[in-house]
């Protein structure tokens, strides 16, 4: 059945039976299905967040709708994150053609709703309208922890800068998923998979703020252009030891000479970039070392206002942001 | 200048200094710039709504930009009307051709600015992407007053069904938008304005919390199928005074005998339906008197699960939930 069909209520009566309708924790007051949805507030810092994709921009036309849905949500997971905070509740905006499957846009809900279900985020609302192409906007709106937030503004020079987990998967994935390359089908599967359904970094941002980290910011755009996002709001500069950089293991097998570029600039590997002061880096180090999730230093934040990159041998270069543009 | 041309991250710089950034009461810790925005919590009950517009669905192309700013966050303001609480926060999702012009956008920024001062409401955050067409996805955070919620679905049986306002003339300012009608200049223009630039209720939504009224719906899809939908949630049905809707008197001058039609199923009025016992309405008739704002009975809640119209002449006539559908 196509959604013109079942038309639009009876495609949201659908999907809020499909939606993760939340726990105590919650502390719902209206749900799905009203002008709004209400909960009860807090003393806590809320966060707010937002993010879009759009059909032929950010996916192909056929991707798989559980994969648009975990990772719609996943992009939104992830700015929480880089606040080292706790997402709660998410509203979802779906823009769809009216011979979309019906079919189809449960998938994508189930997709939502599994990474929604594995960090408790309660889908409480949302809305759905006609369109051209097969847009997904979501919001997620979370609370800090009570020790502070993760900011792009409070590098400092002197900080060490670090990441969490390897970089350059997501952007080998998208070659895998867009060209013809001849690697191993274990390979092809494990990089597609960084490329689709993303792991939000939400305990890695928590452990972060409890550590007495204070600047982060999620690596969406690529390490380059995030740093430089970073520098900007900090004002200050960096300078950054290529050689460091923690490429994907796979992505240095596959792509040899040119893994170290997917890792710094490639983007979409929704890993937290952070920095603090070197001791406490050491300590973000070791509970990454208890987690199994690798924290890399890879250089340090500069008052000079360049973003230099050092290369293996020695050579410097000052680059420009670099990463991803939407037009 | 195009948008292409300014790239992302410059277009967010400028309309970052056109977004209202709010004040003491908003207790912003974190605005425009971040994976997130942030903001001090309280224990008041949370309102959170999602609403978007979609070029040649909602509206079409060449629609003046401040106009479409407006209405895309009025649509919103007008759900959180319709709980009867207060606005507070906004988020942008913007998906943009790269050919859009960088001063159309900052003018439909501009539209919204002008209806989020008015209402205190700062824009926190958002998001721009690449996209075929025009959409605007608005998310607005805000909070319940201490009285409680408006809901839909807390209609009773005996209740007085009533509106805010007139209805018919958005419906009536489509007409003139995409017709040829044969109109005096200041009636066009008025109607015109009403289907553009909505007044969403705020103040008069508080109102009716403050007086006791606890069930609400924002007149978006019509009058006939919002309170089909207070129905629905209520599990009650309902019995309407056909002639005593509201008709705006210039939809009545211009229109004649199709008024009726346009004040009952055209839907994008946002004034407010609401249900009360008769006591609780006419305290609220007379608090609309002193306010300028009439409200008008026209009906009432029934145990009957049914819609049922009551013609001028007495006749009976059971209705379907009709109203705006996306496909």
């Amino acid at each position: 059945m196509k959604v013109s069909e079942l038309g639009e209520f009876g495609l949201i009566d659908l999907l809020a039976r499909i939606a993760p309708q939340g726990g105590p924790e919650h502390r719902i007051l209206v749900g799905i299905g009203d002008d709004a949805a209400a909960w009860r507030g807090d003393d806590s810092a809320v966060l707010a967040t937002t993010d879009a994709m759009v059909e032929g921009v950010h996916f192909a036309t056929g991707t798989p709708w559980w994969e648009l849905g975990w990772k719609a949500l996943a992009v939104n997971l992830s700015d929480i994150a880089a606040m080292g905070g706790e997402p709660r509740y998410a509203l979802v905006n779906l823009s769809l053609p009216g011979e979309t499957e019906v079919e189809d846009v449960a998938q994508l809900y189930r997709g939502m709703a599994d990474l929604a279900n594995k960090h408790r985020v309660a889908i409480v609302g949302g809305n759905i309208t006609g369109a051209p192409v097969v847009m997904i906007a979501v919001t997620v709106i979370g609370r800090g922890l009570k020790e502070g937030l993760l900011r792009r503004s409070a590098a400092v020079p002197g900080d060490r800068i670090a990441v969490t987990g390897h970089l350059g998967s997501a952007a080998a994935g998208l070659k895998v998923l867009t060209g013809n390359l001849k690697l191993a089908p274990e390979t092809s599967a494990s990089l597609r998979k960084a490329h689709v359904q993303p792991e939000p970094r939400i305990p890695e941002g928590q452990v972060l703020v409890r550590q007495g980290v204070r600047a982060a910011i999620d690596i969406s755009d690529g390490l380059i252009a995030d740093l430089g996002h970073v520098c900007v709001a900090s004002k200050v500069g960096a300078s950054v030891r290529v050689n460091t950089a923690p490429i994907h293991p796979q992505v240095q097998g596959a792509f040899g000479k040119d893994a170290l570029g997917l890792a710094l600039t490639g983007g979409e590997d929704y890993e937290l970039l952070f920095t603090s002061r070197p001791s406490k880096t050491r300590l973000v180090e070791k509970a990454g070392r208890a987690s199994g999730v690798p924290v890399r230093p890879i250089g340090t934040i500069t008052a000079a206002r360049d973003l230099v990159l050092i290369e293996a041998d020695g050579r410097r270069r000052e680059t420009d942001v670099g990463g991803w543009r939407h037009w």
